[in-house]
């Protein structure tokens, strides 16, 4: 009996690392997740993260062909390093590709930026279908966004469109270097909320934690303010340039999505010219998704419509 | 003998309209430039520029037929009306499509958006050849943006996208409507900045004389300072929101690039991740360039890449 070839879809993120084993056609076979530990160090959550990915296939496909395997992280990828992953310390110095290559011998593999692979899943199967132009806003670990258009995901000169975690927050900071000023993914992130969750309220909470207290405690509530205000300038502008139809969001805060939804949405009622629609991703895991789509591709088969529905 | 067919070219600016003849291969046969008087109401500019461009016609291509005609605004014209044209009082209400047809009744017309349409032109012909993606920013009476992304301008779900005039300037401006809060195109623009210098320095002056002052006089200087610090800013995030090649700048202020391109650069450098190249338009009338591009177009002549150079 012959057994069909399977791909394997892995997303590094800075809280968690999603591994999932699909078969050509798109569909999900298997799937685990692991937490990042970025404590631990970047090394360390690599090699974790690619022996689930061995662990995973050994259960679901232990005598399959590996096809090809898709790995999509924060950041821009590349084989020797990482760019653009401040929110992971040591991340930036993995030698990303590589070391997915040499997990996995002879077998191709396909890089991406996790927010742009998630909006590349929510624009062929999701939330973005037939929206052009469309935005992606990843409310994660991290702040980054992608915009579809003309049916794609705009990469960018240098992979880094999207990327508005570094926005200049006021004009007071125009000319002045990243040390010395705080970028917007200090203060509008996951990780953000969870620091300054830490230092205002005096104990370690999740930036969920932090979201639901605001609903009884003032001091929690001012940092939600904070959060969704400064969030809204941003996605506001990025409305006001893009003209999207249509605002998708995903990312591990969206598990607060009935704190941040109606302030982004006032926001845009107010300001932008032509409000766009605003809506949580379809795929919970939308970059995990988009990982078995690069893999599914790099083993060269071309996806119809209903793959990953 | 027969005479070839020509083309109508309209630019409707806030402070000029610029009328051009082409042929259909592009080739410019003659060109013409009117103030817009805006304080003469917005009926009466689009009666003169009309008129404008009847008599050039008479005089450059007397027997020669009207294959077609391309119009460009401020804003998003529409055969009924313009939207978001602020800075031109009335505009809006122009019946902008309707009253060109009706000037050149049975002539295919085809309206466009001036950046979009300079942006269009420039990514053809011009300074943003090959840049994918690539910005153009219109430094006019009126602030806005084009963005290009594979091969074409990036029109938005309503016309709108790069209206970058109309962005929130402080996370204070969040969730308060229009009328309450001052849009960045109220700050900077060529319209912006003769309202300030006139309120300031105590006598009429244009944006160019505000530049010119700001070498000697610190009054001006402090007016310019500002200017510079707000748009860089907001290009900056643009810049990293879309990851381009080049960013582009026409329109009129480029007379005073020499005051203006230091500051952006250096803010640019500072907190772009990957800062792209910025340069001047290659045509110092690319919204009139692209309008002809438009009537060609209209004509169903496909143009080739040796079109306008």
């Amino acid at each position: 009996m012959t057994r069909s070839p399977v791909v394997l879809g892995l997303d590094f993120g800075g809280t968690k690392i999603a591994v999932a084993v699909g078969d050509l056609s798109g569909r999900r076979l298997g799937a685990t997740t692991i937490d990042s530990m970025a404590e631990a160090g970047a090394e360390a959550a690599m090699a974790r993260g690619l022996a689930a990915a061995r662990d995973l296939l050994a259960e679901v496909a232990p005598e399959d062909e590996l096809a090809a395997v898709g790995a999509a992280t924060l950041g821009i990828p590349y084989d020797d390093r990482v760019e653009l992953a401040p929110t992971f310390p040591g991340w930036g110095e993995i030698a990303f590709g590589q070391l997915v290559r040499d997990a996995f011998p002879g077998v191709p593999v396909r890089l991406g930026t996790d927010v742009k692979a998630a909006a590349a899943a929510e624009l062929r199967w999701g939330a973005l279908a037939g929206c052009d132009p469309g935005i992606y806003l990843n409310l994660g670990t991290g702040l980054a966004a992608a915009i579809v258009a003309g049916g794609t995901v705009i990469s960018g000169a240098h992979g880094a469109s999207g990327e508005i975690g570094y926005n200049l927050r006021a004009a007071a900071d125009v000319w002045i270097a990243q040390p010395e000023r705080t970028i917007l993914e200090d203060l509008v992130s996951g990780q953000a909320l969870e620091a300054t969750g830490r230092a205002r309220l005096g104990r370690p909470v999740t930036a969920a934690e932090v979201f639901a207290l605001a609903q009884t405690q003032p001091d929690a509530a001012v940092l939600t303010d904070e959060f969704n205000r400064e969030l809204a300038m941003h996605v506001v502008n990025l409305s006001i340039a893009v003209d999207p139809v249509r605002i998708v969001v995903g990312g591990g805060l969206v598990g607060s999505w009935d704190r941040i939804a109606p302030g982004l949405r006032q926001a845009l009622d107010a300001a932008v010219p032509f409000p766009p629609e605003l809506t949580v991703a379809r795929f919970p895991e939308a970059p995990l998704v988009g990982a078995l789509a690069l893999a599914v591709e790099a083993a060269g088969v071309v996806l119809g419509e209903e793959a990953f529905a």
